[in-house]
């Protein structure tokens, strides 16, 4: 791990920033390191960062494809990015690397109400492209818990989730096709404007997820759902996990879909209650939280809400609260969205990610509280229960080198819990330079091959994001044949 | 293009029968002609077929990786087939090569019902799946036409679409996981068992729709959905194409979801009404016919074919009618079901393919008159109206060379026109033997060149499917090469 310092510009580094302010313009091309440092990495703070050559912020594809080919010709590698709100270090800038800010390509290009589609270049903030859709009646449904900052590119690398995911899917459902700017700086363009199509390989959903590994995406045309009712909530306490985790499988199993379907444990709840100063309604003995909605609307909605109620209270809820009233319901929510800020009282937070299937979820819970008291940190998880995937959150003090040693433990252990469930290593935040070794504890050696091979094929020099997601040279042995013959 | 004839079967083709003889039983490996001749090709009367080495018919997983490994020590191809219902010649025979038959590997290895998933093997049936999964209150989605006969091996690797994609999504979206087996021979897993899940590239949906080319499907995890309620329905019959695909518009625009929506053209009513001797009360004039279902259950459905129908009347329908009986529903989705065998009473049938924006079904539709017209050939249109996806299908006598390249012709025009609308060559049926050069048309230079990158990366040696969907070697001129090469 390195930290921000003032960059050794080469020769040929120099002449790679005059290349690229001679295309670009000079303003899209930053190499102050007061500004270039606020581009060097991302949420994640166990991710290791490096100090970028420069900043390059293209205003259009062109400008991206002027980049890349400046940069292949002058080896240099890309990090791309957007907002910066990924918490794996996916964008965290590595030594000498030029750091592709995609911000300024932040226009909605078309959106086409008749045919329920839009085309959104990646620099649009999450929310301002829902607004904009809302505004035509129609709806987007990935929602990262950060949908007021990231933006869409970052959606897109990650294959980002959120709250909504229960009842409509992640960012690649909703993705009809992207171009995408290529390690030889050649534009492709995948899939179509229709809602089905089968030409070729699935080409957009092997760019969307890939981490900027493969590719710079410059534009992407999704398609859009009719905008939901206004939901209904329902809040129910437990005083076992067990039966919070209950009552989870047995609306799965009930085959009900509510649109959001959340879980706080004990750590969470108390944080928020000490950061909102109200008592939310859990009572003392509650040991897990569960908040639902269902945006079908009116008379169905109800139905729905009432269906798990009935189930919270058989699996042995102590309360059970079920309004239609929108402010109500966000009120409600407000305690599952400030946990991560609740839990800045006690220190940094470092947030994990794992999926678990949905039957185990009460398990994963009673993990993370034995890990907690193992490593003796706060450890506080929150989660979309209705698809199983669960951030569990560990509370630390970083500038203690040994509470930070105990916090990547916990990060770790709640990982081998996780695929010990029959999870995976990452629900949505992805791998990024924080879950590489874990990425290839779970998909294995031949795994791993095909990922390679992919890369070789799409990017040979490795100019994007090379210490990403994974190593091209998998060995320590051939990393030190590679230091030396370089 | 080539027909059946007697294999000349060289010493190291003999040679390789011996060795899959040996490995996967005398029974597993078939060279007497009359049966595999049956072998040799799909449901596509255009597409080239070819005399293969040999038929194999694995059990296992480990079977397939046996033989697998035996093609590619001999240098002898592989082509991958289910049930052989498919419409492109993806799974034709070429001279020489194994055809590897998944049917034997038919097994439903679990049905997770409380986490709505099931592990299923390529030889099952569409229906047989199914109905198993019904049984546990579990509904799987996709229905391509030939359902009760095609396997979910060829829905895997077509990413097979079907009546209800308009509200549930194709095949890919229904996939969490597979076993896929390499070129090498060597055995790849691909995603998970949970609902969400981002650790590394997408390998699942890429290996869906790649028809056979970058590996073999030995196993899949899919996830399911509650078991819809017994469907509503709606009829409605409009004197003029271009009203129907009005109220089609208006039904996506209005954000309704029917979870069936059908168009029928003039051509096809004909049939339909001659076959079943029956007037399917669409009134004389009529020229298109839209069939509707919801399976919202009781009031929900009600008002959603309700709204549906009061579209169409303003849209300028000359009949509606709807009914929740769900008998009489079938009895009007047969209309719609018999067409392909009543063109049959007319001559051959060639059923085309194309999505497009479904704002443009109307002049799909009209382009399609014309076409007919211009060819002199019966062209009867239907499709999946709710997602733009329509199959023109052209009646001819094969025996005719002149009605042969009539009907030929026939084909290529209604993809130009699918194009100029916007749409794709190829909605759910695939590319196969008869669509390379459409696929090249639709997708550019760039995107067959990270086709080539990418089959070239998974399997090197033109293992899989090597006449398929495009070819590796671009030009006439390669070609050639490579015949005095080898």
């Amino acid at each position: 791990m390195s930290t921000a310092s003032e960059p050794t510009t080469t020769g040929s580094g120099i002449a790679l920033v005059d290349r690229l302010r001679a295309e670009l313009g000079h303003s899209a091309v930053i190499t102050d390191t007061d500004v270039t440092d606020s581009y060097s990495r991302d949420m994640m703070p166990l991710a290791p960062y490096g100090t970028p050559l420069a900043v390059v912020m293209p205003t259009d594809t062109e400008g991206v494809q002027a980049t890349v080919r400046a940069c292949a010709a002058a080896g240099v590698p890309i990090v791309p990015r957007g907002a910066g709100s990924g918490l794996t270090g996916a964008a965290n800038a590595i030594d000498g690397c030029v750091v592709l800010v995609l911000t300024k390509m932040n226009e909605i290009v078309e959106i086409d109400a008749a045919n329920r589609l839009a085309v959104v270049q990646p620099g649009v903030v999450n929310l301002d492209f829902r607004d904009a859709v809302a505004k035509n009646g129609l709806f987007y449904p990935p929602d990262p818990s950060s949908y007021d900052w990231c933006t869409i590119g970052g959606n897109l690398a990650t294959n980002a989730g959120g709250l909504c995911c229960v009842k409509y899917g992640v960012t690649t459902d909703a993705v009809l096709g992207l171009k995408v700017v290529l390690a030889d700086g050649s534009l492709l363009k995948t899939g179509r404007r229709t809602v089905k199509g089968v030409a070729g390989y699935d080409l957009t959903k092997l760019f969307i997820g890939s981490e900027g590994t493969l590719g710079v995406i410059t534009e992407a045309t999704v398609s859009l759902k009719p905008l939901p009712q206004a939901p209904g909530t329902l809040v129910a306490a437990f005083n076992d996990t067990a039966a919070a985790g209950d009552a989870v499988a047995r609306v799965v199993k009930e085959g009900l879909v509510p649109s959001l379907m959340e879980i706080m444990d004990k750590a969470s709840i108390d944080a928020a209650e000490t950061y909102l100063k109200t008592d939310i309604g859990a009572g003392s003995g509650c040991e897990a939280l569960l908040l639902c909605q269902s945006d079908s609307g009116g008379e169905v909605a109800r139905r729905e809400l009432t269906a798990i109620e009935q189930i919270c209270t058989d699996a042995g809820a102590d309360m059970t609260y079920v309004t239609d009233d929108l402010a109500e319901g966000n009120m409600l929510l407000q305690a599952r969205r400030v946990v991560l800020t609740a839990l800045e009282t006690y220190g940094t937070w470092l947030t994990d990610d794992v999926s678990v299937p949905r039957t185990r979820i009460a398990e994963l819970i009673s993990g993370c509280a034995r890990i907690a008291d193992e490593v003796g940190l706060r450890i506080a998880v929150v989660g979309h229960a209705g698809d199983g995937n669960m951030h569990p959150t560990i509370v630390y003090d970083p500038s203690s080198v040994d509470e930070s040693e105990r916090a990547h433990k916990a990060f770790d252990d709640i990982l081998d819990v996780g695929l010990s469930l029959g999870g995976t290593i990452t629900g949505e935040h992805g791998v990024g330079k924080i879950k590489q070794e874990w990425l290839a504890r779970e998909i294995g050696p031949v795994g791993m091959r095909v990922h390679r091979s992919i890369k070789q094929a799409l990017d040979p020099e490795n100019l994007f994001n090379p210490e990403s997601m994974f190593s091209m040279f998998p060995t320590p042995a051939s990393q030190l044949e590679r230091s030396a013959g370089s």
